[in-house]
């Protein structure tokens, strides 16, 4: 065995010769950026051997590191194999981590009354004697234990809370199943999580109040192992160990969640008895252990749409003994419950008129509803917007250009945390494009002027510096290139393409749309108006327009406390018609003009 | 941490200074007998310490080994403490090993229908396509979807099997909780164990045709943490950890099994949808880890005597998914689930006349069917047929005398397997009390006379010698004891009162008995004449009695595959009249006079 330490972070771990530098860092669970999923193809994975023998740098490397980088001694990791069982110490670069992302964990709520899945009986329990040598069981008052049929695990706890409390004890149950015995006057506790492809929000909730004890976010930690959904599904679909390390990377992260919220409401995880999870199709079916190779595969289809109502500790989760993990309906391969949760959240089947509402992320959701008919379509944005395939793209990190703006002939730029800049977020790189278009340096097609003294490189190459290598925190310049332009078009286009169809569909056009409710992380921080300037958005009134937050995580707080929300999620699903649009004849067309870069693209 | 090698065993540790020599056997899996839990009471745990550095020989072990014991560098595992890194090698006598008795599994079986509890569906599924993008899941056919809520770990398995066998797949349910998805035409199975105190019974049974396809036999691997249910509650109530262990020993125990008897039936434990356990109270409660504390004192009432019925894999048996685990009710403390499958197995309830049904153990249960009406108890009859305080008593293993009798003025005896003997059996010890009085060796009362020339020692210490040291296979004689028949006398003397007062409850003589039915191990191999003789049963001629094997085991086998069994079970318990003797007000009384070695102690 050979042990690596990987620094400045200071995690260790000890593999065998033949590992790469990338498989270790991900057992380490050090959380090196590796969108590709570790074949070498985007180059992310960029560390520094100080110490130790390694494989020789070698052509895919090359293809990636220039003689500069090369001379530095960055290597990817991923190509980087183990030699020997001499201690091998490695540096990882800030820019090579998956920074710990701002959590976007707060949404606008509207208002739910408490009348949760779960009931709560008070129970005295006989103490025995020798005239009465019933089991702790038999000897329960307040229910008939004959019709009840506890498991052992949550059996357990019965004989010794009830010998602490008096002989009296609190049972919780869902329906007919009992989720724990907890004691006396206890309140029973619920934990909704949403499980984003890049980033998790959880929520610690009263059952019997409603009342939000804990909040906490965080990473998504199966990100070590491939940044958007695809790249997880080829590490799931290598073998069922990599399958299952993707199941216990998500559970690790769920229980750290669990355990931070439970800390913040300073109550125990046993109390737990009830929880909601909701995620896209991919997340859901690694979350629950199902396979994930015909969803990866045409004409990717779930294992499951149904509801789900699975036991918890099955999972690993940490909960009550007997606590449940419910998960809203899938709709399909690539609209997932957590579209469901928001579109519950935000009461879109509810409203007058017609409401659109998003989810953008690598792949956008988008629902209609036009006068009480439902659409639905998912939409391959791709990652442009979380900063995958862009040059100085990066997660919503410090240090993150999150807003671009055009001044005095050039742009102009704020970071998170007003840290030195080292890249590019999402909602930079869509102002970046929308100010450059504003400043005329870009055409509506996308191609870069070489006129403007901040444009730099040649023909294919042509990029523009945002700025200078003297100024960011890493010493290399930062900027944007004609082929982030070309990625940014790429996911605009589709999902403009995607609300023009589910228009159509509905036999509206754009502009009869009442209001467009957009959610998510991304979606809350983009400018509407240059959304709108580089025709990702319809021109709509911006008082149309309600950016939501994280309404997946509210919709998942609402399933959790109100089982109502459970048959309207049923109610909803059975309602919505999916159109998928990978073979739609008119996809084609609309994706084509609406990767121009000008609010009408239909014009 | 200090590494220690159990010789001649080959198993390997390391464990933290401080640790002693019993607790780092017990963790390396090595089955050192430890009957009194390791508090230096029994004296059992004897090792040789070959190499390293251990705490000095102190007072408690000066008063278990004898000087030349000493001389010859034996120490007691639980008092002798690991002091420095230095790796250490001890040496492992034969006789201090819970030897592997034999395993008896085997019993007489009552013919029974198979109509086992869970049903088998076999279905279609629809193939997906871009006109049917639903979930695998519901796109099944032969039964509605909707109405049945798989767990995920049970769905999981639907996709692989559907597209492997060309989209057929059968279910396997419990009443509505789906235990399995299985390839089409794949027959369900069934695992059946005996988890007794010592041993370890399992049977692999197809739950079509009801035919076994593997049994196997094992010593119970908690035996390393207390050889009686006493010792092992001790331990478990030292804290949650111990409990723990427990479990943890039990569960690995039944998955070898399982392993064992799935190779021999060649197939995979994954096709076993749904489990039978039975075992006395405190096996019960170890193996579902429910709390113990209340069993080990007054007044002794289980957790529950409710028939369980709990997901197998909660418990770390590795079955199929959704395998439920089935327990017969406990009828009281010390009236556990096995007698409760014996009665079934051996139809004593079904019986005309007056029926007595033993199983002899540490606590032997009793069971009288008197004309329709049943009563049960159970007596404490010690440990001493399995061989524990017993000055040369054993386990049968290879090398224990089982079988003794008189000739020529002297007892003459046979080992298990004719190895060279080193100590008794159960079914031996009481042939040699038998013989003993037989021969007038001892009174009635259990005197020793001296006149014997094998007779040895003085006074109290008084002890006839069976096989002198030379021809054993340890170079120690083997001997019965005055202390061993007194012992013996005890055993007897509570299960023959416990008899007494059962047939006394029932306004019954002894002779009135019509058939005794004998099961277990030990009642399997004794020697009726004999315990006749000693007045262990009453003198009622030998063809009322019936030797049945393990009917606990076999009781468990037909649990299996008969659903109508469990419901006999429950209706059976609710019949059986419980009388605790601890403090019943005849109880001394027959005790007293039962101990005389003589088969009508009531004159």
């Amino acid at each position: 065995m050979t042990e690596i330490a990987f620094q400045p972070i200071g995690r260790r771990i000890a593999v065998q010769p033949g590992t790469t530098l990338l498989e270790a860092a991900q057992d380490a669970g050090v959380a090196l950026s590796a969108v590709c999923g570790g074949v070498g193809v985007c180059g992310d994975c960029r560390v520094r051997v100080l110490q130790g023998r390694v494989s020789r740098l070698n052509d895919v490397e090359r293809d990636h590191l220039t003689e500069a980088e090369q001379a530095s001694g960055l290597r990817l990791a991923c190509q980087t194999i183990v030699e020997a069982a001499d201690a091998i110490v490695v540096d990882v670069p800030r820019e090579s981590l998956s920074a710990s992302q701002r959590s976007q964990v707060e949404g606008e709520e509207l208002p739910l009354p408490v009348d949760p899945p779960i009931a709560v009986y008070d129970l005295a329990v006989t103490p025995p004697s020798v005239e009465d040598l019933r089991g702790d069981w038999e000897r329960v008052r307040g229910i008939d234990p004959a019709q009840w049929q506890p498991t052992a695990p949550v059996l357990a706890d019965l004989p010794t809370i009830a010998r602490a409390h008096g002989w009296r004890v609190r049972m919780i149950a869902h329906g007919r199943r009992i989720a724990a015995f907890l004691p006396p006057d206890t309140e029973p506790l619920g934990f909704a999580v949403d499980v984003g492809t890049t980033g998790l929000a959880a929520y610690l909730v009263n059952l019997e109040t409603g009342a939000t004890l804990g909040i906490a976010g965080a990473t998504n930690p199966q990100i070590a192992y491939g940044e958007d959904v695809m790249a997880r599904l080829t590490f799931a679909a290598r073998d069922r160990a990599g399958a299952r390390r993707l199941q216990t990377a998500i559970v690790d992260g769920l229980n750290d969640l669990l355990h931070e919220v439970c800390r913040q409401g300073g109550v125990p995880p046993a109390r737990v008895v009830e929880a909601v999870a909701v995620g896209n199709t991919a997340m859901h079916h690694l979350l629950l252990g199902l396979p994930t190779e015909q969803l990866g595969t045409a004409p990717y289809v779930p294992a499951v749409c149904a509801a789900m109502l699975t036991p918890a500790r099955d999972l690993g989760l940490r909960l009550a003994p007997g606590a449940l993990l419910y998960l809203p309906p899938n709709v399909a391969g690539f609209v997932g419950a957590d579209h469901v949760a928001m579109l519950l959240a935000t009461e879109t089947a509810e409203q007058p008129g017609v409401t659109l509402a998003l989810d953008i992320g690598t792949n956008t959701e988008i629902s209609i509803n036009a006068h009480g008919q439902l659409w639905s379509c998912s939409t391959a944005s791709g990652p442009a917007f979380e900063g995958a395939h862009i040059r100085d793209g990066m997660r919503a990190a410090d240090g993150a250009i999150e807003r671009v703006i055009w001044q005095d002939g050039a742009l102009h730029w704020l970071t998170i945390n007003h840290a030195p800049p080292v890249g590019l977020c999402g909602s930079g790189i869509l102002d970046a494009v929308a100010m450059l278009r504003a400043g005329g340096v870009i055409s509506e097609m996308g191609a870069m002027s070489r006129n403007h003294p901040s444009v730099q490189g040649e023909n294919h190459n042509l990029w523009y510096e945002i700025v200078p290598a003297r100024r960011t925190g890493h010493g290399r310049a930062v900027g944007l290139s004609r082929a982030d332009i070309n990625e940014v078009q790429l996911a605009k286009a589709a999902i403009r393409a995607g609300i023009k169809l589910l228009t159509e569909r509905a036999g509206l056009s754009e502009s009869e749309i009442d209001r467009v409710i957009v959610s998510g992380a991304f979606g809350n921080y983009i400018d509407l108006e240059n959304a709108i300037a580089i025709g990702m958005f319809p021109a709509l009134p911006l008082e149309r327009f309600r950016q939501v937050g994280n309404a997946a995580g509210i919709g998942a707080k609402r399933l959790l406390i109100n089982a109502h929300e459970r048959e309207r999620a049923a109610a909803l699903v059975a309602r919505l018609r999916y159109i998928e649009l990978t073979n739609h004849p008119d996809f084609t067309d609309r994706f084509s003009q609406a990767v121009k870069l000008t609010p009408d693209p239909w014009d």
